[in-house]
């Protein structure tokens, strides 16, 4: 499959890029970094602006058959990136006719009244810019998603175990993380689904199986 | 009518809430000034803090027959006060069953093609946090909604004076965006609609007649 990751340079993305390779298939590695990737093989890099309008990042998406959205500012331009960014990227799906998109949220992010809990309170922004991404994508979109939602991500080593539908924030290995959306990617029993994540015991395949 | 105006002590708040009772109408004054409104008859002040969770705001919206927001932060906390805490406010109105909604938006909000325009490109991050209140709006509520999108807001006369659905950007005195504001108050004909407003030569009455 040839693949669209969104944000690929990035501390989720980096990691992404290389299970999906692993997995067989061929990376469009699109990020504001596209020299990280050079010589990588199976790996295309390509400069990403997700302050481009729809019609240039359709064009970026020429021959992709799935496409993901790991990128984030950090909290330095959530309304243009978070938000904005990963709409304009559905719109661009849409417009092309790629069905699969699997977006990288965060967790609760469509359940507001949980965003006082102490691990979240200082995130209220952030959450906010996941919340009409993943909104948009699960209401003004026809696409078979995926929502990945993890805790805290940690620079911990991955596990490759995790526990889905938890409902107490705990934390994330990235590398657990980049496992699981990598998982998903040809798994219809994900679409149109919402998966919570933390640290758990359950092997990611069964887990994802399990969905 | 009782008539609650989010935001009304800011700049087109303020004058809203002053026409509105000229009209005839009781205001609840929400705002996080409410000393603005001390001893002025049929308003009654509010504190209003957009922060609070939707339940909160339900509870502020005892005995209304219609809600306005024209809330702003004016740039310092878009997605929390602009974006959300106008999505929140519309939850919090579904909630109670208030069914009139009227809401302050901006020009081309909900056209992103259309931001590149010399007068918008230096507010994206707003025009963002007003394309999610506005599309919240118009496809996850059934409330009879009206959404005025003036261009630049000016401190200049009133004129009484307007145009609707001009397509490019000129300037609004901020009391002309007011009085339309008050004046679509009970105009059914305005129900579901955006209003695009800008300087013209139509009295207001007649030029919200005709939409």
């Amino acid at each position: 499959m040839r693949v669209f990751v969104a944000g690929a340079s990035g501390r989720v993305g980096t990691l992404l890029t290389r299970d999906l390779v692993e997995q067989g298939n061929d990376v469009v590695a699109a990020s504001r970094h596209p020299e990280q990737f050079a010589g990588q093989d199976h790996v295309t890099a390509m400069t990403l602006d997700l302050h481009a309008p729809v019609e240039q990042l359709a064009e970026d998406l020429h021959g992709v058959d799935a496409v993901y959205f790991v990128a984030g500012s950090r909290g330095k331009d959530l309304l243009q990136t978070d938000a904005f960014g990963a709409v304009k990227l559905m719109m661009a799906v849409q417009q092309v006719g790629i069905k699969r998109f699997i977006l990288l949220s965060s967790m609760f992010a469509d359940e507001p009244s949980k965003w006082d809990d102490p691990n979240l309170r200082n995130i209220t922004n952030y959450n906010i810019a996941k919340f009409f991404a993943d909104q948009w994508l699960m209401t003004r979109t026809d696409l078979n998603y995926t929502i990945v939602q993890p805790c805290n991500l940690v620079e911990e080593p991955a596990t490759g175990k995790v526990a889905f539908g938890v409902q107490h924030s705990t934390t994330n290995s990235i590398g657990d993380v980049a496992a699981v959306l990598a998982a998903v990617l040809d798994k219809p029993n994900t679409y149109r689904k919402i998966i919570m994540m933390s640290n758990g015991d359950i092997p990611i395949a069964e887990a994802v199986a399990q969905v």
